[in-house]
């Protein structure tokens, strides 16, 4: 029997913390608003800048210093893309916020790493809001990541926690050249960084379709208690994808619907197209929430029937032993008067009799399908 | 007993993967968009381009070859239906596309094969996305076809993931002029196609209908683990048929409602009726899921209530047997002084004691209903 | 012990196929719109078609023969009254229709009877498809039947799939001229037959309320895996109710708020009250369907406890007489030196011992509150 | 044990038939709308009418006799407040009725008692139909009152199916020209009696939430079947309380947002006052009902606790004696060559080997943790 | 075995009444509306009112004697922040609201302690009602506090109905010129305190999320009918958090949307940052029902499954040794004629054939999963 209990691997797949799926809130209740306190968890990387500014001919990419001036990037006559790694320093973000003209507000944003997705249009720029949500190769955990995006005339700014991102599609098609997005403004590049990020989403779900079947099987084959903490586990998995995922269909619906002129009309046929990518999302993270849910029932109804075997098998058992049992006490008395004892065929007669009801309790047991 | 588990047959269902349920996300994010890659499955069939031409007087229909002019097509005066089995080739698909003018992202979408039903309008054209559903013979698993529907002034474009579909009725009725379809223009024929995908949405649930009834029937007369494994396999390919049928509601709302000239007045009320058609198709899903729903409460009563049925066999022999067996046991014990050993009618007047608490236990057993 | 299955019962319950609760889609993908084919269940009986025409003098009324001129009808200056039983004579229905200028569309809804309850507004008329349940005498099983309502300037057309109807008060209304109906229009004959079919839903309701608290009598007395079949079945009939019932509020809400000169304003405050009643019947039907899911939870909860009460039976004897019969096997042993077997009060004594056991366990039981 | 099955008290306590939770449908489908027939339960009290007539200066109050004259009062300078207690004279209430100008449906909807709760506004007046929830001292059984309230121009009419009412606060407001009753109009004495029967919810809802409270600490002290039945019964006249409240809502928003000049804008802060505390009630009942149903899976989870318990103690009395019941046969056999049974330490041997079995068993079982 | 009983602690963790959640609704149906009685539970501390007053200046704090003149402060030219701990001095709360100028019913409501979060825009001031909760250090309940804010031109008016509060942190912005808050209005003034209100909600879920990680850890580890009082409880709580929270998306989105000049512009964005918290607390409210609820189910599939483990022990000791019980008792009969008992090697072929027996059983329990 297993008798060790499987609560150390559960453990180890539950090791992210509930807090976490709340994570970074503002923590000092009455503090000045538009106070820029880094909220995610501690980091020790150094925070880097990054920078492609480009038009149609040129393209210049690098490593911003520490001493960079923004306020002259920010009246480059190129589109300039500045991205940064890392939100703990929170000095050189109040520099980029005010080089660019960014409200207090919209710093604080960024750096309380706990937002939801969301979009504000300012008279000057876009501020926009987004989860990019990353698995870990080896435990298979979502990991969830703010992304700040600002553009207006001219430049977009990105926020990211931490070095890594799924853009690098979107770089080689500026390097190269490739498609339109060299000839075409900061609302497109802004499409482009979003559209990556919500095609991402498909690959993170499509892993979980797979966990799912995985788990489907497990049901199916050898269910266990472990089997019931990977389904709770994935669920949890997948309330922090719905959190991530379910605010976009209003955002994106929010960019197709601005009349702001930083948005170029050609580019709303872009923004519907990731309009409909965000609903096939949700749409599919729906019904992986629902298989799992189903997966549950499937799961305690399994529980139910491998009881109901159990049953069977000691009932079984104790129903045809113990009534024969009883006979055979029944010849082990001691009276000094049982006439059967002295019989020649008692003990063959009684161990006939013995068969006939084992066998008549066998049979009624297959009538009734337990055998 | 039945120790095989059904784990075979039942893995068989099951043999549809999760992921087949999310099927053909575009998987590389940071793609430019617009880029025509087919993410179906891989598929070896040449792909067959039909068109029929026809006006009130003259109807012409042919499989066009590889060399087709389709700007010359487009240009036609007659109305032009081409109809593509089979996406892979995009080059086709991009021809076509510039012949008649359409968006690169309208020409994206027709090869990624997982869209939600929609429909798009546009200055010149429509195009609508559909899902048509089709049963597997064999395993009446749903088979789910990406049907796309272009139409705009004089022509009609249908693209299908693969050969055969449901609209040899309308092919008829173009063929024989009967009923309104030869004197009418490109959006009656788009009607058409429409209504006879929603039409065979009815069959589909049917079919289903009448799984759930044997299922039903199962679970009343033998319901068995693998019973709960069909009932979870048959809402999985509800959700398939939901995610299918549920946006139909909002795509037939979009046409009747739009004020594009497009559409003419007359076809309007038989757009009307397809909406009313795709409400009846929901309703139809909707219900059959409660059933099914209604069918797993009904499967785990069922299972409890052989739990309680085995439970009251163990109890009864038990309770019969084991107070007797310790009857026999006192008599069984090999003190040098119990009297009633001697006496002469010790024996079959404990015989007659153990009957009376037997009788006794069976007339219990029968108050409490429980024989 | 009640070993023969319940099936039997059951399985008659169930005998309206599930199928039936989608019935009588089109079947025919691809067919043209407007082809009238009836597709209700197949009937024999002979189609009867009765006129009621009258003014505030003069009434007359008659069963029409099969070579009635409707035309004339549709002239005649008094409110004219056709009602149609029987709807498998689609040749009378398109001449009924083209002498009353209806759509083929309204005439193909009217033969296809499995539509959704709706009305449709023209120019000249309305078109008001409603559901009539009725109850089958001895297995109260709903009967549902589709009732179509054309009413324009001066004339009613009602057509019902088979005879019988919940008319009757309508129709002695109108003979004895009492109330307003022989004074008002086409509108307020229309409304007084949908009424009717409402004020029936009541009853119908009613009567599911009397079978509810006779099953509520049945979990609480005496359930059995049958109580659950009924609770099941009871479940489906009430969705054929629902599936009447929901359309109607936006049905009755169009009827109220339409701008139509074709009813009078005097006749709006009889459809507001209509509209009042079917919010009355969707919310008992409501009610019923939250009592009856409630119901099910207690009869689960009464197996539990059944279980709980023969788990206990068991627990109770086999606690009490396995240890005794433990102590009488260890006297019955054969060893050579016992020498208890010898004393003259170990035979009372273990007899005692015993009597102490089986006391001290009965009041542990009598403390757990189990006796 | 409680063999005695604990449904007497049940069925006391189910005593309120399940038809009452739709009570008093019109009941004759087709008959003529605006005809009169009380439908309520029968009563034979005698109907009884007060008056109370009052302006700034005078109070008039008395009981009125079957005579009066209702035109008379209706033309009455002073604000006429007319209460009726019982329903089943008819010709009185017609009288009324046209007196004052009532809708023949006003009367109608008047004495059928199974309205929901709703607002009409006419030219003349506003009607208002409410439920009055009143306890059941002794069975604490909800019962469930309709009040017709009809407010115009100078008068208020109120329509009670019984003597006994919530508005004696109000009655003593007036004659005793406390706050500012006696200086407004119809509009204020009318939102002093809505705003009593609602202030009236909150009481119930305590007695609910004491009668919660009761329950579940017998959950979690001694849960019985009976405690599933008095949690199903809750439950029920939650849902009675749920339907008189969710309108509520509705109806206070309407007569807020009215343009009525029935309605002086001084009473539309009044009037927003009541719809604050309709949504307070609504909320309430909403959170009661979430705890109920909380309540349910506590009690399952506690029944499945005790199965839990009782299978323990099964488990450990059955695997400790039935092996040493087995040691003890063996050497109970009567084979003639078991040399076992002639050494002398045989005996205590086997005695000591019995009790490190025993011991181990117990440490086994306390190591996971049954014990 | 733990026989005592966990009610003990539960019921303590339970102390806190259901009626709690329906606290101090008015309680006198029929009671002129206006009355000032206050409805909280009795305290005895003396109510404290705190005056801060301030402009950009001058700043001067102190705390409010009986006799104060309230229509001086109400005149006063800087902005004055009036704070008053404890509602039970009804003439107190009269006299502030004359000299403010508040309508009878603000002031019911601010002494009515059991409100809903709402907000009402008046002509010259805005009436905001929320709910503070904070937690009691030792048993971790929700104290749950009724905060009414009035501001106006100049003035901003608190109550709070005791001592404590979480403005802490704004009274030192204010005494430290920290920010903007000594140049702004007093709408700036109440953003900050509603502000401090929503980011302490933060606090109380982070704690909640804690004891359900805690809770799941429980779970995994050593689940008890505790555990499930537990998750029942905590439940509950979060109901009052959520009835709490979800009033404020709405709050909050009134306070955005209006147009009143009480509020400058400048002020907006900051109510739109408050609005966005309000909606990440909803969200991260929802988060955490969902995972206690999925708590709920592993709590019961934990069950189930300990069941299972405990059967399969009690299965495999019966099944094991009732067939040797069986064995040992046929040769322990006292037949006259048993052959076997004289052969040599019965005793050790028996003794075999037993082993056999148990060896062939374990391996049917290894092959079946159960060892």
């Amino acid at each position: 029997m297993n008798l060790s209990s499987p609560v150390g691997l559960a453990t180890d797949i539950l090791s992210r913390p509930v807090k976490s799926l709340l994570r970074s809130f503002p923590k000092k209740p009455g503090a000045a608003p538009g106070t820029l306190v880094y909220t995610g968890p501690e980091r020790i990387d150094p925070v880097a800048v990054h920078l492609i500014e480009y038009d149609w001919d040129v393209l210049e990419e690098r490593e911003l210093e520490a001493d960079t001036s923004f306020p002259e990037l920010a009246g480059s006559e190129r589109l300039t893309w500045i991205n940064v790694d890392g939100l703990n320093e929170v000095d050189l973000i109040r520099d980029i916020g005010t080089a660019f003209g960014l409200h207090p507000l919209v710093l604080e944003d960024l750096v309380h790493t706990g937002q939801r997705p969301k979009v504000e249009e300012n008279e000057d720029y876009f501020f926009v809001v987004l989860r990019m949500l990353t698995l870990d190769d080896t435990t298979l955990a979502v990991k969830n990541e703010q992304i700040g995006i600002v553009f207006g005339d001219g430049y977009v700014l990105s926020f990211q926690e931490r070095a890594g991102d799924v853009w690098e599609g979107v770089r080689e098609r500026i390097r190269g050249k490739s498609g339109r997005i060299r000839g075409r403004g900061a609302d497109y590049l802004a499409y482009a960084l979003i559209d990556a990020i919500v095609d991402n989403y498909f690959n993170i779900l499509e892993t979980f379709a797979e966990q799912v079947e995985a788990l489907e099987e497990e049901v199916l084959e050898a269910p266990s208690q472990e089997t019931m903490h990977r389904i709770h586990t994935l669920r949890r998995e997948m309330f922090v994808v719905r959190r991530a995922v379910w605010p976009l269909r209003e955002l994106a619906n929010a960019l197709v619907r601005t009349e702001s002129t930083l948005i170029d009309p050609g580019t709303g046929v872009f923004l519907r197209d990731v309009y409909d990518h965000t609903i096939q999302v949700v749409d599919a993270a729906e019904t992986l929430r629902e298989v799992v849910s189903g997966l549950m029932d499937l799961y305690l109804s399994s529980v139910s029937n491998r009881m109901n075997e159990i049953m069977k098998v000691l009932t079984i058992m104790a129903s045809i032993f113990i009534p024969l049992t009883f006979l055979a006490g029944i010849y082990g008395m001691n009276f000094e008067t049982m006439p059967e004892l002295g019989f020649r065929w008692a003990y063959p007669a009684l161990l006939g009799v013995m068969a006939v009801m084992a066998v008549g309790l066998v049979v009624f047991f297959k009538k009734r399908g337990w055998l």
